[in-house]
């Protein structure tokens, strides 16, 4: 029997996610990766659809091989008919697919804040991080595809503007000591199908996937078809790179303009602002482009206190000119009852809370 | 009679990119910014669209404040037929709008590199720098909209992964000694129809832009209809304003690989290349996250001699992972007959083109 691609793609993805966490030649110093070793646990989180049976079926797979116990543990979110049922069915299909061992467990969603697929969210990598202390483990694999990445980049024109809003879902993220790792974001969704087929998986379809009432499912189902009959078959896949991509060089630039508004506050000539207030010295960042005086601006309006919901981008424009001096006032309003002023060299930040 | 609010957007769209132009304030030292005083010439390129008849009539009434002649110019690209007759309309309505001076000419699109559409514009930028030339002028301003700069970010998932690729059009860039100015790429297109409109402006459809034979066309009535209806109705301002963030993000990123590569190419320990070929040191980039690695991996083949057109980011991959030392080869092979390779604390690159 020829090994089929798509299975070998889903193999190939997981280990190279897990590779690092095996090598044994000398590191750089002050390289403090986590290790496994054999006998080491990883867990796969299995919602019982396509894409986290493939995956668990290529970590058993890949796993056997150095030594490392799978676990196969699904999250039943309570918030469809038979869901206990179908926990349980996924228990019985993870344990036949090889894992050693296998956890189900049931959270409650909190759909008041920021809706029902946002409390799933929460509630779902809470309790993973909690299986994962359970059975003693650091790494949780998740089933995410490119396709999904596609569809988060597009999901996050609706949230916001920059690359911040397209940039995709994190290759590999920690959350409570644990570390959650995307290892099939370069595999399509159609090839977890395919690999569940040529392995004899029974996949479940979530009815949630299809439904019209999510927006996800909505730009699943409608906004990237007709991007890729427009555009050309490629543009999922292209978005997908683009969003990893972004990622790195978002989370590069706000690194930078970290490090700018630490030393611009080093370097105020002023004394220190009384009681609630800092100040910022503007000269290190007189020669700075846009993309990073725009980041300065911001990262020093939130932490003056401005709260990060209210802060919009034209607050973070008119801050940016204040800090430059492009613009003619002295003094902007921000906020969360924020003043932001200027003051010789300085840029200076006042907080008045109102009197309760 | 009150200004309509789209007048009014459209006026102030062009105040503010002509302030800068007008300042006589004492600017900052090695500030070499192009002056505009009184008498001076602004060229504004009118297709006869709306965009570009509200930014000529715009560009009348700023100008007539500060004294500049607006020279209303118009380019017969001779694709469809009666386009001559066109051109005449155009040039008699520009001249019934206020333009000071108004000029037609028609350009030989060279269809065979790169299609109809990029024929089309390589030629009109010539032109319309010539003509500026002509008048004496070093600013051109153009008519592209908020509208534009979606479909152009759009347009960019059809031509490769990465921020690059959706980055929208620059608001401004130089050529020939001359500058390109965009000042409508807040406004949108339904804003410049409004302005037409309330001025009592005849504008002319191009039935280019409704011809399903082209992408840009498709974009604009297929694909963002179809974001807006799904995802809101915010997204192509979503779209616009992130592309023009990304573009200043990418430029920044850009510059700072730049530097680095150049840097790495002082450090290097051993001796020159012999004739095809540098060398680069590898450990100022040691600490370099991907972001930037990728970049200077890139510019480092492109300096190497491998063709911008065949450069795919399989290769910019492994060459990163060769530069970083993350992958396990010493040697790979580039596009264009260029070998990179590792040698000691180097990276080399010898290009060793096929005997003719």
């Amino acid at each position: 029997m020829t090994l089929h691609p798509a299975v070998a793609a889903v193999r190939l993805g997981v280990r190279q996610e897990l590779a690092p966490f095996l090598e044994v030649s000398p590191r750089r110093e002050g390289d403090d990766r986590l290790r496994l070793v054999p006998g080491d646990a990883v867990l796969v989180a299995c919602s019982g659809g396509a894409d986290s049976l493939a995956l668990l079926a290529a970590t058993v797979f890949e796993g056997r091989k150095v030594g490392l116990r799978v676990i196969g543990v699904t999250v039943d979110h309570g918030l469809q008919e038979g869901s206990a049922e179908h926990a349980a069915r996924v228990v019985a299909q993870m344990a036949a697919l090889g894992a050693h061992e296998t956890a189900s467990i049931r959270v409650h969603v909190d759909v008041a804040a920021g809706g029902v697929e946002a409390g799933a969210r929460e509630a779902r990598y809470a309790a993973l991080a909690q299986l994962a202390d359970h059975f003693g483990s650091f790494l949780v694999l998740i089933g995410h595809t490119l396709n999904d990445q596609a569809e988060t980049a597009l999901l996050g024109l609706t949230r916001g503007s920059g690359g911040r809003s397209i940039a995709g879902m994190r290759p590999a993220f920690p959350r409570d000591d644990v570390w959650f790792h995307r290892p099939l974001l370069d595999i399509t969704r159609a090839q977890t199908e395919a690999a569940c087929e040529a392995e004899g998986i029974d996949v479940w379809v979530d009815p949630h996937n299809s439904d019209p009432r999510f927006l996800r499912s909505r730009v699943r189902h409608d906004v990237l078809p007709v991007l890729e009959r427009e555009l050309g078959p490629g543009v999922a896949e292209t978005l997908a790179r683009t969003a990893g991509q972004l990622r790195r060089d978002m989370e590069y630039l706000d690194a930078a303009a970290s490090e700018r508004f630490v030393e611009a506050v080093e370097q105020s000539a002023g004394p220190s602002e009384q009681g609630l207030g800092f100040r910022m010295g503007v000269a290190p960042l007189a020669h700075e482009d846009a993309a990073m005086t725009t980041r300065v601006a911001r990262l020093a309006a939130l932490a003056a206190g401005c709260p990060s919901s209210e802060l919009a981008a034209v607050h973070v424009e008119a801050l940016t000119e204040l800090l430059t001096g492009s613009g003619r006032g002295r003094e902007i309003q921000l906020p969360g009852h924020v003043t932001a002023y200027r003051e010789g060299g300085d840029l200076a930040f006042r907080r008045t809370p109102p009197l309760r």
